[in-house]
């Protein structure tokens, strides 16, 4: 299978990569790094790069920021910049994959345990991932030629436990290792319209 | 107690009115109707009439647009139009409502019923009704002096299968009254970050 993984240098992205090459052709994009640079905000850049890889079996986006900030504070910039990145992008890389995407192949994409239980700070991120769970299973009816499509929801990762562990006190912290199986099971699997939640 | 509605002259508004009039000071808020006029996508004209309106006890918006088209051709101005309404249009009233409303007093917005159950062309208002409850989830923790937040996601209406329900196949259409009690309960009662579900 050709397989296309947004965000494949990033802590997830990398595992997931681990768990396909070898058994699958593994295209990595990366915003800096990786065999193609995009921006998934930038509807331009991810048509680029799409047109440059051409046909392909499945997608996976391991990557989608979003702004942390408390409701008060955060700014309509804020907003817009969670919303157009990892709300949007992913939606817009959903439908510009489905020009691309063999005939039962995939899009997998990332919310992240924040939608059902939020931190302080973690408005816009709840409203984001909530919404890409939302958007799946939605558009999961009605994706032509039998492409599924699912959503994995990532706790906070035992590899991020230093960095933002302070911001989810009490969460069991996950593999990154493990939560590059759900991808995987996603993208290889039969469901459709599913959130894989790893908490 | 001082109760705004927005959308007071719409479908769902009118009947929240009739509700409450009577019992309490009812300010009605329409796009082009009503007391005062607000569009809901412009923070600028939130912000004038709230200016005008000043203190106030209870927020209820009973509007919000989303547009509907299949997926594959909703423009990227058709989502940005759905984004900026329904979601970010209640996301601007409810941050600025927070320097007016009294304290324990409360907010409560819409979603509607395709939230969980998406039909044809309604994937932009599956993920915009979707991202409006789990704002709703979120920010009902950390909103200041007891204030409350809460959702009303209603089903198809009665008052609107004339013109919408071939669009709701096998949906049991629900009372504009009906739904409108479910805006009373949330605004009068004690819940909070609560989707009360009409369906």
């Amino acid at each position: 299978m050709k397989i296309v993984v947004i965000g494949a240098t990033g802590t997830i992205g990398s595992r997931i990569v681990k768990a396909l090459e070898g058994k699958h052709e593994v295209i990595k994009v990366g915003k800096s790094s990786g065999e193609y640079q995009m921006d998934i905000s930038n509807t331009h850049s991810i048509l680029n790069v799409f047109e440059e890889i051409n046909a392909f079996d499945h997608l996976i986006c391991a990557t989608g920021n979003v702004a942390f900030n408390s409701f008060t504070d955060m700014s309509a910039e804020e907003w817009q910049l969670s919303l157009s990145n990892k709300l949007m992008g992913q939606v817009n890389l959903t439908r510009e994959a489905l020009k691309y995407l063999s005939p039962r192949g995939s899009v997998t994409l990332t919310s992240g345990i924040l939608s059902d239980h939020t931190i302080a700070t973690g408005t816009g991120a709840s409203t984001v991932n909530g919404a890409v769970e939302h958007f799946v299973k939605a558009v999961s009816t009605e994706l032509p030629n039998g492409i599924r499509i699912n959503v994995v929801s990532p706790s906070l990762l035992q590899e991020s436990v230093d960095v933002y562990g302070d911001f989810f006190p009490g969460y069991q912290p996950v593999s990154g290792d493990l939560v590059a199986k759900a991808y995987v099971r996603s993208a290889l699997g039969v469901a459709t319209g599913q959130v894989f939640k790893v908490h």
